[in-house]
């Protein structure tokens, strides 16, 4: 077969290292020129293959590229953009592939999660049926952990690293503070389904009075009764207490705790801030005075001490999809499988993007120990691994040294789509 | 003169780097044997003092020791303890001097803000009218960097280094986004009277698109409409806009801003979220989507991401203090004078307490610049080496493996006080 381009896209919320996949991705087909011409980008994502918006990787040098690997966000955009069913909207599909056809895309690498793996299948389908077959690999990448079948997904690593530190470095300052000031200390994580980020947090404890102290999960509806006991015995106990809450903790009745909360300055009800409700609660029924943290984006963007072991798994995620498609593979995603928690020991599988596609997985209950406020040692024994290890990026003038791509951009050779 | 025991305390807010401070006091104390026996930590601060509750140093290691350099919060506990005056409260001042006495306590050092530089004095003056002459030396500590005469505060480096990371990685993020997802991104950052901590995330801007776009300090007073025309401009210009925001902002009348925030899920105004009025207000004049963090104690916990001028500033200033009370200085606290910003050259300094004491230094009108909503070249000039070098902790198992003192006690010959 002649060589064709590649299209490369970042998809839904950016990590810590995606950057590093799209690394992975682009390095790995300059060293197959014989295959692939040039991987071009899509601005914001998928939105640049419906607006023929392409970057043209070709124009950045091999020093940039290099530099990926250590750059947090996505360098070339990424959309939360999701293509609707192929019989609602088919005319988004067959504007993928004319202009996969118009600029000589033979490939199509999608880096993102289980929404994006549905895209790239349905793709791969259209294609065939369309007479333009495209080889559509997928790149998996979500902090929150809950694609099926792949042991774990880039970016959840380095959350779950920067999670355990911030739950490490903040304890300290509580535990010397709580005599006189702060008592409770509340850290609201992501995880809107799952509670992986939040649960990543109990790496920090090494013994019994060690933060955190309550791990709320969105896997366990909060009994506010019972959670209110085990502050109040931490405090106790141990002088003070430490809160991990997933954003996305809900009530007995299902309702996000987050939705209950707080009214802001003009009378808008407040979505998203868990851990303000949180502090209210402990406030009104311990008295407690608390302090909270909301790390937000600072989570899964803290390449500054990303997981080494999340990095390496993320650049071999994107080289893997390139040699798969190379290999004569298609409608398949790379996974991580692991053969072995200590020693960490791991491989690439593949598996069908239909398996992966729109299916969430969320925390095992083995993995939540009875009082539904811990995690239990079989999580731990998950998670250690994968936190290992540090890979940090250059410095210049006391900050990292994070890439910056020229973004040239391929000319187009199609009219406007649908603006 | 005989060897004598000395007392260290912790004061006020820790720091990610007030335990270096600690560190040079012990090594450099256990360095001059012939001068000084013991080190005897206050059990959470002055506290320690007052209640008799003395940590015995000696018992501690010298990896231990060691290690306090790399860790973040306070080993030995501080304390919001603010003594009162002489004249309103002599009784505790002659309780400190009496647990002085009865442990042959000879020098006082004591690692904290203006708050703490007052009591230092006093304690010195007290000590000398009761007939038993103390050696008063103060270490400063403040992420605030709003201690005057010193050029900087130990603590305030990493902060700012922190915060101008944040800044970056949670720009990368916004930006790779905002094309279909969050257009404003808005940090918080500690400073209830002086912006300097908010001010740091200007460093993280190269280019004029970079973040940060608006930094907000609590030296002017908001004019709402000036500031959400600059949100508008830069969406439109750069296609998002980051904020960073001093939780100390207040409005043209004078309240803080934070102040009029929300209400939480109780109907009890919900104080200190700075960040989630600043986005109402966004939301509700602009209309754009929006996200914010709230670090708190994570940035000023931050040991994992140190500025290694910060690191030997708060261990050199530990250090003086000893020889400073070695070489006969009374009543003084050493301090960072600066002799050249670039290349970055400083000495220690010392000057009395009493110049120090309950001061407060806010950035200068020079520093920010015309518009209000951004710091000067002379600003950036003044914050660069302080965020300058990278001195990471060790890690085990994924985490930065911080120290962990024994904490023993020095047995009581007094009666309790107060209790």
């Amino acid at each position: 077969m002649a060589a064709k381009n590649a299209f490369y896209a970042q998809s839904g919320g950016v990590t810590a290292v995606i950057n590093a996949s799209a690394c992975g991705v682009i390095e790995t087909a300059r060293a197959h020129p014989e295959h692939i011409r040039t991987v071009y980008a899509g601005a914001n994502g998928i939105l640049g293959a419906l607006h023929e918006d392409l970057i043209d990787t070709a124009a950045e040098s091999a020093q940039t590229i290099a530099a990926l690997r250590h750059t947090p966000g996505g360098a070339f955009g990424s959309a939360r953009y999701k293509l609707k069913g192929l019989d609602e909207n088919r005319a988004e599909y067959e504007r993928l592939i004319e202009v996969f056809r118009a600029h000589d895309i033979g490939y199509f690498f999608y880096n993102g999660g289980g929404d994006s793996q549905d895209t790239a299948h349905k793709v791969s389908q259209l294609g065939e049926s369309m007479g333009y077959p495209i080889t559509c690999i997928g790149v998996p990448k979500t902090v929150d952990n809950d694609l099926p079948i792949t042991d774990t997904c880039p970016g959840f690593g380095s959350v779950a690293k920067y999670t355990a530190i911030a739950t490490r470095e903040a304890g300290l300052d509580v535990a010397s503070m709580a005599k006189t000031s702060t008592k409770v200390f509340i850290l609201e994580t992501m995880g809107r389904h799952a509670g992986w980020i939040a649960a990543a947090s109990a790496l920090a404890k090494d013994q019994p009075s060690d933060p955190p102290h309550v791990v709320l999960l969105p896997e366990v509806p909060l009994d506010q009764a019972r959670f209110m006991a085990q502050v109040k015995t931490s405090v106790e106990q141990f002088g003070y207490c430490v809160v991990v809450v997933s954003e996305g903790v809900k009530t007995a009745d299902g309702q996000f705790l987050a939705d209950q909360g707080s009214k802001d300055a003009f009378g808008h009800v407040q979505l998203g801030g868990v851990a303000p409700t949180v502090a209210a609660m402990i406030k009104a029924e311990l008295g407690y005075k608390y302090h909270y943290a909301i790390a937000d984006y600072l989570q899964r963007a803290a390449r500054h001490v990303a997981s080494a072991t999340d990095v390496e798994q993320a650049y071999a995620l994107g080289k893997a999809a390139v040699e798969l498609a190379l290999d004569g593979h298609n409608a398949v995603m790379p996974t991580i499988v692991r053969e072995s928690s200590a020693p960490y020991r791991w491989h690439i599988g593949q598996t069908p993007l239909e398996t992966v596609a729109n299916i969430e997985a969320k925390m095992p209950p083995a993995f939540i120990d009875e009082s539904g406020f811990f995690v239990t040692p079989a999580c731990l024994e998950y998670l250690r691994p994968l936190i290992a290890g540090e890979d940090y990026p250059p410095y210049r003038d006391g900050l990292p040294d994070y890439a910056r791509i020229r973004g040239e951009r391929v000319a187009r050779r199609l009219p406007a789509f649908g603006d």
